[in-house]
């Protein structure tokens, strides 16, 4: 149970004044229950031991793979024994892959070796590998501009660095090297596909992700580099030599197989089919532990939704913790998820998401219908003595909750600081020792007052329309 | 040519009269030669071109690899380019090894791969791996005191964690787990060896380094884990069941072969075989590219002798710069250099060596008679403005120097921050990018000073006894 609930300080009370004097949508009375929660949140939530727990017991969990099915069962178990009312799982269709061993190497003019790993459900080379000439371009839009086939014979190797920024934007222009990179390399004629990392580190991790397959009927191997390897390969051309790299690269496409969205409640003491939906991601990219992506998120709003659960009743309407799997590869828990509850969609009253590292949170951005930015208002009262700056009313809720917000759910969007997550994105070295358990409570704390209020309130949000 | 060579500055002629009031050694000439030689280098010196040249062009360079050959071919060339009086090469003989494969995973009672590496001249595991518990141990003293045999059947895990400080001394508490682990390991019975990595870092990568073999006759594989890695084995024995790792590890022994000391020389013009020896070492680990292990040191020290070798007249004895072979595996080329030369070292006036990363220079040790210290604290007022504090006198000069300041050859120890250098030390992550320009131009503004004072210098600075 929550300790001292119910002990008003003066700073709240002079607050609830201020609630007087403009439009209120929140009540009062639950707005002192959510400043409580933020408040014993700060202090007490522990998100860190559910992201040990992840990332000690299970590890890594690509969408489909052994890991990612003792993650299934470790979610269950660890949603039972926080307390929820209801946990389950619903069933998805997920591709399967297999990385195997990435070799390359310079041969010609400066013999050495690569740092390199394959883009996600990419394919091997030839056995035996294959040796070509690398040719540089500095983003994926310069490659798009040769002649088709033009590069007959070689490796097209795209330079394009990423820029670090507290928002993340940096990998909004970078990833299209990854996504379309290797398409646009088979239409031009390449063997294979050298991309910087998609990443702001200078450490030698190669950043893996997913990439586009759609149409590509011969795909060739796909590869980031790490930072310091792309370098290696600039500083080489620049010294006028055709740059020869050999490749020897396996991994194994699996038949498709099951993964599974996994699901806890607290049920809605008056309006229990309405659902105030928050998640995550349960699965990951093979070579880290998953502790930034997403475990941290999973472990945030499992805390939240934990510490909800603790208050002396239920909110009115159900708050749903979904944890997505096969998010990583394409946001399919997250499709299937809204394809199945299709004639459900209009009961989710707004969703959210936590999937962008362990960093505090800094902003507070929100998807809902301009009549009702007073409650938003409202929320932030709670959110700025956390250092939380009020932001835009075009939040996509993060990843999954996008197929949510395309459908017209309203969303809020809880904005961690990502100044080094590109750091560790999709490397082997996301892992425990880069969360900070403190800046985990300052999530958790968010989360509460967001969650419990959009739970808790006697309206709803509407509907989000263009208009908006 | 350098400019404004004996443009006297106003700071200077304070410093001149400074001079005259104290026993000085140095004449007040060669002190003008080198304050401007200082200044010169601050502004205009480019290590880092030589430190670029030496990872982009050969990259990794294991004591008697094809990368060290090409190093070999590479340093005598840079060499020739700038413009040394004499470049030449004396072979030495090196074991051989080969890393291969390194794979590593929990198999109970969380299953999930770990990141490790073999330490250095290791050896495989049997074909189709090892499985076994491990036993974990604070340190290598802890482990020493287990009964002998009393491992049998497990493998030790030591635990060791290596404190970050200015001057790298963590190193030398925690480094005796990979000197002498795999040895204590074998005489407990052990079947193999899993190490906390000798690092500073908490990224995923695992630091080899060399180990003691010596009177271990069926020695065990001998693996370094990353830091995270570590913490998850610390992490799963904390949870009270047995941690069963699988190894499949491969390494080759090779047949001996040779490797070289490559060495420059400015030829001195009055006593040309009296020496002033300058060292770095010119073998790499195989993971980096030996930026920082000893790419930087090897750039600093060229390049202060090429800045002296400018000058409109040579120093009055011999700067010897010699890049030696196979430091990493026991300081090979330093001991064949002291045994060739075994009759010529007291014609070395004193040693020196640049192996401690790319950090400034914060320190100035010496290990000269206690008669000479008044040209210490001379040099020290043209290293003061560099942010040099003295130091102490029981300078070992640098690895390789401590071969030769064992048989009394007088030593400086120019000493750098090496906050960060344990970092990357031994790792895949040595690259060119940890490099800072600026810093690698105040270690040759250092280097140049004491280079050129000892070389010009009227007396010599006798040699060292004990009573010193």
């Amino acid at each position: 149970m929550i300790k001292h609930l119910f002990n008003i300080s003066g700073g709240l009370a002079a607050m609830m004044l201020a609630c007087t004097v403009q439009a209120a949508s929140l009540d009062k009375e639950d707005l002192l229950v959510a400043e409580a929660l933020r408040d014993n949140a700060l202090k007490f939530s522990d998100a860190y031991n559910i992201v040990e727990s992840l990332t000690v017991e299970v590890g890594p969990r690509l969408a489909g793979s052994e890991g990612d099915q003792r993650a299934v069962v470790w979610a269950q178990k660890k949603m039972q024994d926080l307390g929820f009312d209801r946990v389950y799982t619903e069933q998805i269709e997920v591709p399967r892959w297999l990385r195997g061993h990435a070799h390359a190497e310079v041969v010609a003019p400066f013999p050495q070796p690569l740092v390199v790993t394959s883009l996600g459900y990419g394919v091997g080379t030839p056995e035996g590998g294959l040796t070509a000439e690398i040719v540089e371009f500095a983003d994926v839009a310069a490659l798009a501009k040769v002649p088709a086939n033009k590069l007959k014979g070689k490796i097209a190797f795209i330079n394009k660095r990423m820029e670090r920024t507290r928002t993340g934007e940096g990998y909004d222009t970078a990833v299209g090297g990854r996504s379309e990179g290797m398409r646009l390399a088979v239409k031009k004629g390449a063997s294979a596909l050298l991309l910087r990392s998609v990443g702001t580190d200078s450490d030698r991790f190669a950043h893996t992700g997913i990439m586009s397959m759609e149409g590509v009927e011969n795909p060739v191997p796909a590869l980031a580099l790490s930072a310091p390897d792309a370098n290696l390969l600039e500083a080489m051309l620049k010294r006028g030599k055709p740059v020869q790299v050999k490749l020897n690269i396996e991994n194994a496409r699996l038949i498709d197989g099951p993964s599974f969205n996994v699901i806890a409640e607290v049920t809605g003491r008056e309006k229990p089919e309405e659902v105030v939906l928050i998640g995550a991601h349960l699965d990951s990219w093979d070579e880290g532990t998953g502790a930034l992506d997403d475990g941290a998120g999973v472990a945030i709003v499992m805390e939240a939704a934990r510490l909800i659960a603790e208050l002396p009743q239920r909110p009115r309407r159900t708050l749903r913790v979904v944890l997505f799997g096969a998010e990583e590869i394409g946001l399919l828990g997250a499709k299937q998820y809204v394809q199945a509850h299709r004639d459900d969609l209009e009961k989710i009253i707004a969703v959210s998401e936590s999937d962008f590292g362990a960093g505090k949170i800094w902003r507070f951005d929100t998807r809902i219908p301009q009549n009702k930015f007073a409650i938003a208002d409202q929320m932030m009262q709670l959110l700025a003595p956390l250092g939380i700056k009020r932001g835009n009313n075009t939040s996509h809720g993060g990843p999954d909750s996008s197929v949510f917000v395309a459908r017209g759910v309203p969303a809020f969007g809880l904005h961690q600081d990502g100044n080094d997550y590109f750091d560790y994105h999709h490397t082997p070295n996301d892992t425990l020792d880069k969360v900070n358990p403190e800046s985990l409570r300052q999530n958790v704390a968010a989360w509460v007052v967001v969650s419990f209020l959009t739970a808790e309130m006697q309206g709803d949000l509407g509907r989000v329309t263009n208009a908006d």
